[in-house]
């Protein structure tokens, strides 16, 4: 009986695990949160992952199977963190066969904008399409595919990464090799970075008085001076818009979907964001691929990754 | 029984149709092959499929399906050419219903570009992987995906275009309403245009003398004179294969697939193509992909078209 069983979610950031029991319909039984302090090593987070499971667990015989979501790319044919910015020296660790060791039932490892992906389209925005794109535009810019209602991540298991298309062959050099990256033309960083030179090169913005100050110019306080009205910190969003709308223009045309979703904190900039977006794609797109795509907002909230790890199990085992 | 089964494969193209009845093993036992004579309308060119169907056809009940190849975007779940950049007239032209009022039998229509990838990978360099994108490099750059040992053309059919992915965004504008398309940068007419405009700028090369006299200069002639040792024309091709290695690296992260198959006039340059886009992927893309993708030129011919439509009926059936 399928009403009967149990999935076990966990969400394994840079900062803090957190784990949950859910029903297959997505009603959550149990949560619990602990700090990761990936700083003591490898081997501590990985029992903290174990204790975080138990702590939520059913009695046995109920849990069908484990979902994580962990960030990096992950090799997700084999469970395997190939490497993972926010947890220090974290390269190929075998997470699957890991925590196999303890729990003897189905576990499922994904990256964590795939499981993203996989939540909205099971309980977001996504929901009834069949094609859909995820893109999450935060600190960096990430995705994932929704392709024939199943996550879709390459014969090799590491796709996804929208935020690695290079847009501006003649651009900055990005963190991953490539050149002109949309990741570096439009990311929460990026926007940071030139309004702080447009600021420092003496144009007038609302931003100047934060930056005589002690305070840090993010994308947040970007995008609160241009709901303001500040025209610098408008003109630096609607450039990322352009950048990121031109990037769906050229997935339009390679993967026609009929949805692209957008998360990601940046995101909550709303109009300031999306007008440009939009704006764009009206130019740039034919009608034949503008018409029957919708642009939507992401629906999920801050468990969007539990959701993406109960959405992975579901998806696995066809439930 | 499978064995005894014939399959019909028509490839409309701009100039030509072609059509030839297959076994599901491969093997060709009749062909045909006809002027399209567009310029007689939508009407007198349906008549000439209709009749090259025929000319190959088997006795009654044999054959299990036909497939078309058709230029231009398709849409693949309905069998409708869009439109068709070589077919003069042709918008929104259901040509799998148009056939089906003659030939009772399942008829499917893919783009050729799409049909190429097929052919490729069931009886050409793709053979055996499970993950694959396809792409020709000719007077245009199109494309197709094997994803999961299926073709994929998105929620909406049109994908594939991977020619009009934006690579330079302060590029030159692409006809087809987009800026610094791969095409516009690194087809043939491009190799073509910027060799023209350098001799033309007065830099020495070989291919002057041609201008000088009526020949017009293609890619082809700026592919010879490089053979020879020209340095110009060896530069713009080492500048096309950096844009369709960066475009490969874009590829890679998104959609991480194990092959690469290039086809198309232009990759008869050979490592002189070949050269400058390994080049760049090894600069470009981290070892975590680079290792596991293999860029290879396409295996079959001019029929690669017919193959593509008979790799379409055995797909579409589960042959």
């Amino acid at each position: 009986m399928t009403s009967s069983l149990r999935f076990i979610a966990v969400d394994l950031g840079g900062t803090q695990i957190r784990a949950a029991r859910y029903t297959a319909d997505g009603v959550q039984e149990a949560r619990v949160a602990m700090s990761t302090g990936a700083q003591d090593g490898i081997d501590a987070v990985l029992r903290r992952l174990r204790s975080a499971i138990q702590q939520v667990w059913a009695f046995e015989g109920q849990v069908a199977a484990i979902g994580v979501g962990a960030p990096g790319p992950i090799d997700f044919k084999h469970g395997v963190v190939r490497f993972a910015p926010n947890l220090p020296g974290w390269f190929n660790v075998p997470l699957r066969d890991k925590l196999l060791e303890n729990f003897s039932i189905p576990i499922f490892v994904g990256n964590d904008a795939d499981l993203a992906a996989l939540a909205e389209h099971r309980f977001g925005a996504g929901q009834g399409v069949s094609d859909m794109i995820y893109m999450t535009i935060s600190t960096g810019i990430g995705g994932g595919f929704i392709f024939n209602n199943r996550l879709y991540t390459g014969g090799g298991g590491l796709g996804g990464e929208v935020g690695h298309m290079a847009m501006d062959i003649n651009g900055p050099a990005c963190r991953c090799g490539n050149i002109g990256c949309l990741e570096t033309l439009a990311s929460g960083t990026a926007i940071a970075r030139r309004a702080r030179a447009r600021v420092q090169g003496g144009e007038p913005s609302m931003l100047a008085d934060m930056l005589e100050g002690d305070s840090e110019i993010t994308a947040k306080e970007v995008s609160e001076v241009a709901q303001a009205g500040d025209a610098l910190a408008r003109d630096v969003f609607a450039e990322a818009g352009m950048y990121i709308g031109a990037a769906i223009v050229s997935l339009m045309y390679m993967l026609n979907p009929t949805m692209f979703v957008l998360g990601g904190s940046v995101t909550k900039a709303g109009d300031l964001l999306f007008d440009p977006i939009r704006k764009t794609i009206n130019v740039r797109a034919p009608e034949v691929y503008r018409d029957y795509t919708r642009i939507v907002p992401a629906k999920l909230g801050g468990d969007v990754g539990l959701w993406g790890a109960l959405a992975l199990c579901l998806m696995e085992l066809d439930v």
